[in-house]
């Protein structure tokens, strides 16, 4: 799994308890998958399907570092499956893990669309190849 | 199912596609799930502790009413299980639906706490109640 | 009066007394006028146009949760006249009131526009009448 | 009347037709009205007590620069009554009005305050009788 | 140098140390030198293209009152430069100073737009010369 | 440079000029090099001194994803030089070059603190000797 995405737990992200707030979490980790997916499928019309269970391993309090992570686990003809978890930085304590979310590519008409894609990509080598 | 919150799909609420953006869906179920929990339970300190699969049914768009539903499943020692769904106020469309979120009464170390609650009660009742 | 909307004080609510934050308030209750009126005028295209005077009869801390009640006074032509008062959800103790809120249903041009409604409708009435 | 505030009316300011949502402006009143008694007061603790009644006369669209009036009315006891006015920066065209506003400055208990004022200071007048 | 917009440090402006969030005070300061150059170039269309070094000379808490203030150095063919500087409202110390601030006006295509302005001007003159 | 942070320009990201907020971005920054230094120096109570001068070289638009670089330039006492440069993901296109940031560890009185640190580490290196 990859970590690339951080966040910085501020006043306005905590619930009244002064814990991080677990729905401000659930935006995060959309925000995630939805641009690990148009980065992917190459298609900026990418939307949120599906997610399994989601569990809420600990929580993060104000001035803490968060981290997510995103693993792909399956490339469909019109979707990406993704795995992500988010944990503290500094601990690698988990926070929460959604170990299945669907997305789905979509055309103008808000259909399916296969995407073509079968693997992983990296933007660096698709450039290269732009080069050639 | 009880339908109370109602929210208006503004312009800060968009994915860059236009439709509700599906990381503020979920941040709105999971303030309403808390809050519902905790007017339940009569402790401020609850818990999202685990939500069950989430499927993206539909998309609302800007200017769109929806509204959140909630029904408690099950009363536990120290927890709370609910569903959600949000549907679209004006037609009934369902958008989003939650089959299982369970919420945990907590005490002030952050333990769980049992609330010794057995059934769902209305602050109209209890207010009766103080005054005889 | 009907109360629907209900909202959870959070950090970002606050004003720097640490109490909730008037502008807020407002706001909230804007958006709760707009979105009734919406749903009664049937017309996305409804502003506010008019708030008699506002009494703030006692405030919020963070952690508590309000909630909203909208009454109909009465529906003009063009207009619906609306009263809202906010309380807090646990003790019921009245937050705000606003006695009078005048709402217009508007046409593409931004011209009052007659809405022809003359009664409080609910929309499962109005789904049941299109089945018919 | 003294016009200070400066706001650019973007994109999340917007009601979903698409104009400046009255929620936001009622915000930006509130704030403005409360900033500029702690000014006048020297008390931070000072808080809205009441608003006169609103007129919406027209509205902003995205991209307008809006500008915000204050004017005083009144230096009660522990009160400071406002007028206010909301208007439209390149065409001075009127926005919003609120005749009457009246804040309150409290002490540490939240009870009222007399504040010893009794009338419209400048800052800079202050500071140089302090270097005096 | 002329100090219009006020902002009253609330809450949501924090960093998780409980001081002003630097992110919002150089937020604060584009708004303002955006909205200033819109209202001398009198065209929508114009944009940051530089900021000098900025200074972070002390920071604000919450509760306190900012004032964000600017002066123009040069009209240029397609640019306006200013200097801007924000300080606490009721002590005059500086928080944070930018030399200077090249903004650009802009055609229809993105393209640098010549606004023949060659000083500033007041919206008060410019509405006069309209009624002649 | 390590690209970590990635964002997805939402509406809530616009200029009412529909490309992204200058200050917007100016906001992302600051939170990057917070807290990128929060981690290498181990201090929460890590704050931005100074930024060199700030070029904005292209802009972004609605759905574009960015991602924030940064790299260390040199470790002080007490402080922490940073290089930050902001760009599309997708097509590599810079959009905001930063050459030069300074940020200061300070201790509980708000002074600057010596940090100890010389070079960049990496948290799993520190959680493994932590294990030995």
């Amino acid at each position: 799994m990859r970590f690339h995405t951080r966040k910085w737990v501020k006043p306005e992200d905590l619930n009244p308890n002064g814990t991080l707030f677990g729905g401000r979490l659930l935006e995060w980790i959309d925000e995630e998958a939805a641009l690990y997916s148009i980065i992917q499928l190459e298609n900026q019309k990418t939307v949120t399907k599906y997610m399994s269970e989601i569990d809420f391993q600990s929580s993060a309090k104000q001035g803490d570092i968060v981290e997510i992570g995103i693993e792909v686990l399956k490339f469909g003809t019109a979707s990406l499956t993704l795995k992500c978890e988010v944990r503290n930085k500094m601990t690698r304590k988990p926070i929460i893990k959604v170990d299945k979310i669907v997305m789905v590519s979509l055309d103008e008409e808000g259909k399916a669309k296969p995407h073509g894609k079968t693997k992983v990509e990296f933007v660096k080598d698709r450039l290269a190849d732009d080069e050639r």
